[in-house]
């Protein structure tokens, strides 16, 4: 690994070090764990008590953050300077272009330079594969799928026929693009399947987790915004339109036909609805379920899900409501309100 | 892609055509991206407003709708009609028959007339696949597995020893069929596993979503009933049993021994604790739990699961609940009533 | 399979038969589908009724329990003991260890005794893998894993570089191990990826189902303690912890670094946001949602999770919430008390 003085490293980030310039800084850390030769930050006021106690030859903090004892950086954004001292440390892993003898590919395969097909991957016929592209083990790419530059597909994935992805996408191991959509009509006594004819499209930079589901389009396209991130586990049913900076969190679910604005954010296990519209920069509350078109810019959470706000309120209240029936009860007796049958019934 | 008139089109449905008989089609598409040569459909009164902005030479619509200008053949049933048109224009791909030289097949295993097994397949000693069936690339079948005629196993699914799956069963990419249920017995401090020794049973005409797992028996079978659709990323716990001819969507769950009729239906996300019954025709709202036994017939929605008329009542009160704490305490006003220590702590 | 007589049998469970002494067993199966010589097990009191209709020859029972007629051998735990007639009817398969000639392994791995790669694996320099472990079919082992002795990795899992797994750990199939951590900063008007340079520990006798996925950690590590259980599509996030001896249900989710003791607990479905601490066997409900630290012995239930005995008592209120809004109206127009009109327009 490289190693950067405490001096260059402040110059790196743009920021001002309060301590010895001449510290040799050779390895990244957390708080906890960081040795002297280590380089952490502080971006989280739930981990300040950590600041007297850890080891860390560095720590970037922000402004006007110092330790009982030892040294600090400070910068403007802790944790994206951190970033880019995770990048100087470990710099992206060179690839040794080339195709591994077991890898099975077609013969009218379109391969662009300098790529890296691994052992055991499959490429149909049609297919086409961007420069400096990497494909790790086990990928499978189906016939007339195209596959842009500089893509980073990890083993096991899936991309079936005709899906089009787009530039630096990063697929994880176990994703699924392009499977059918879950599409059947209901025929007298049985489910006749439905052909799903369409694509699924890819836009550049996206990056998409582990073990997650892209379906194919029943026509037309399924499509993922430019620059969005979704986790893993992730269900995109056919036709869902995410648009460009979305985040989606792991175990979320789209069903078939949503459409997502730019900037949206979906907490983890959240689930929509098929068929509804969602506003640029709506948020939605892990566990949240949505069932109607959203606003731009509204934050809703909960199942039915409902504003933020409200929901709190609602939350805060309900621990309350068994006693509530009580008092209620006590009122009526005070007034001698006899509660009609059908309610009193229930009421017991 | 094939072409046809739209007399031809309307006569193949048996539908009414009201526009130019003459008219050459020879795609689908969506209302929104549909060209002249394209034939689409109108099935869901959200999308009527586009139906006087589509380009689409034919819309298929229920009988009476009229486009303002623009053809429309009208069909008992648009959305059927429309499956019918799908199959029309994308009839089944054509596989070449045949075992791909990278597949890796057992001498013992048996295998039927005309299938495909594509790269990197394995294929256990004992495993039997039917006529005509395909398996994609690296699909891996079990010692003594059976495979029906007909059927589809898309790449990278995974079919563990002694499976049986009847004719016309489609697996997408990412299956997992036959992992080891989840079974363990707590001994003083550890938990100590339980073999699992059972099967899965998959019967004909069943099709299972990306990524979606169906574990085996502890003993005896795990089993999916006749054209039952399951979509992606659901889990299917040891000794479970649906029915006939259910729908279960996407990110659903149901754990061990539960056991389902036929015609029964689940939401996106819901889950299902082990060990209950649930009649035939029961229907299960998106991200709902139910954790007891369901007659024919019932529909539930929530977790914990209540009758939909319920569940929609409650959920129309709830944001109610913050006044009626204010309303209460003024009643309480009112009267002089003294709220008991305990409960007015916990009221502020 | 082997083949014992009940008294035998009753010898090595330490239980008591009541019945024929040479009774010759050699099947295990459930209550409903034993033949006479099955051996099976009555331990939830919800299949008591099946006691005296199975054809079984021989249930192991809790003390005092009868059979109608048909024998039984009393036991102190019928389930624990019928785990131990599962391990003598069913033996361990035995593996015959080497490596498949279609495996990829790089000279540069460090391969135990007595080991078995499959077909079509992958194994890439620098990865070690222990004596007697067996790889199935198409496994990835990245560059530098550790896998220790007696683990067994099934089908199409990937083990992403740098992971390190103890003795006796399995992994079912399509698990991923390593992924990426879900980590980005947001920059201006895009997310930019933080690098994520951490690793995965897997301890000894962990088992973790099919599907599931357990992201690396950006720095440090995500860790699975000894002899946890990790059911089917679960999400551990990056730089989670999970102590020792838990059980995680099928598609529960944990987000990042959050630190679970020892002993705890996990329902399907449930979820946890990041960074929260939870102490020593707390157990938490199917579909929980966990958003705060959680002491030891807590028992919660619900989203957001509330201890278990409030939750109950909240959700057996919450159907009489809608009459509850009628009778507080009745009390006002008793006392003529005008709600103000915020409160009565939302109220109408």
């Amino acid at each position: 690994m490289p190693t950067i003085t405490a001096a260059q490293l402040a110059e790196l980030l743009g920021g001002t070090l309060h301590g010895k310039a001449e510290r040799l800084l050779s390895a990244v850390s957390t708080l906890e764990s960081a040795s002297p030769e280590c380089v952490t930050f502080l971006a989280n006021a739930r981990y300040a008590a950590l600041l007297d106690v850890t080891q860390a030859g560095v720590v970037l903090v922000a402004g006007g953050t110092r330790r009982e004892k030892g040294d600090v950086i400070e910068v403007a954004d802790p944790y994206s300077a951190f970033v880019r001292v995770l990048e100087y440390f470990h710099p992206a892993k060179e690839f040794v272009a080339g195709i591994h003898e077991t890898a099975s590919i077609s013969a009218d395969a379109h391969l662009g330079a300098n790529i890296t097909v691994g052992p055991q991957c499959v490429v149909e016929a049609g297919a086409q594969i961007g420069d400096n592209s990497v494909l790790e083990a086990s990928v499978f790419v189906g016939r007339d799928s195209t596959i842009g530059k500089n893509c980073r597909i990890y083993p096991n994935s899936v991309i079936r026929h005709d899906s089009q992805l787009g530039d630096r996408v990063i697929l994880h191991s176990g994703v699924v693009i392009g499977a059918d959509g879950f599409g059947f009509a209901f025929e007298k006594t049985a489910y006749r399947k439905i052909p799903q004819v369409g694509i699924v499209v890819i836009e550049d930079d996206v990056e998409i987790g582990a073990n997650t589901t892209v379906d194919r389009a029943t026509i037309g396209e399924t499509r993922i915004g430019q620059g969005t991130k979704i986790d893993n586990l992730v269900q995109i049913a056919h036709n869902v339109r995410l648009g460009k900076h979305c985040v989606v969190a792991a175990q979320a679910g789209i069903s078939g036909s949503t459409v997502f604005g730019d900037y949206c954010r979906v907490g983890g296990q959240a689930g929509f609805v098929g068929h509804i519209k969602i506003g640029d920069g709506a948020a939605f509350g892990a566990q949240s379920g949505i069932s109607r078109d959203v606003e731009s810019g509204e934050v809703l959470s909960g199942s039915p899900g409902r504003p933020h706000g409200i929901w709190k309120r609602i939350e805060a209240a309900l621990p309350r409501l068994p006693e509530l029936l009580r008092r209620v009860k006590r009122l009526e007796d005070r007034l001698d309100i006899d509660v009609p049958n059908k309610e009193s019934d229930r009421a017991r």
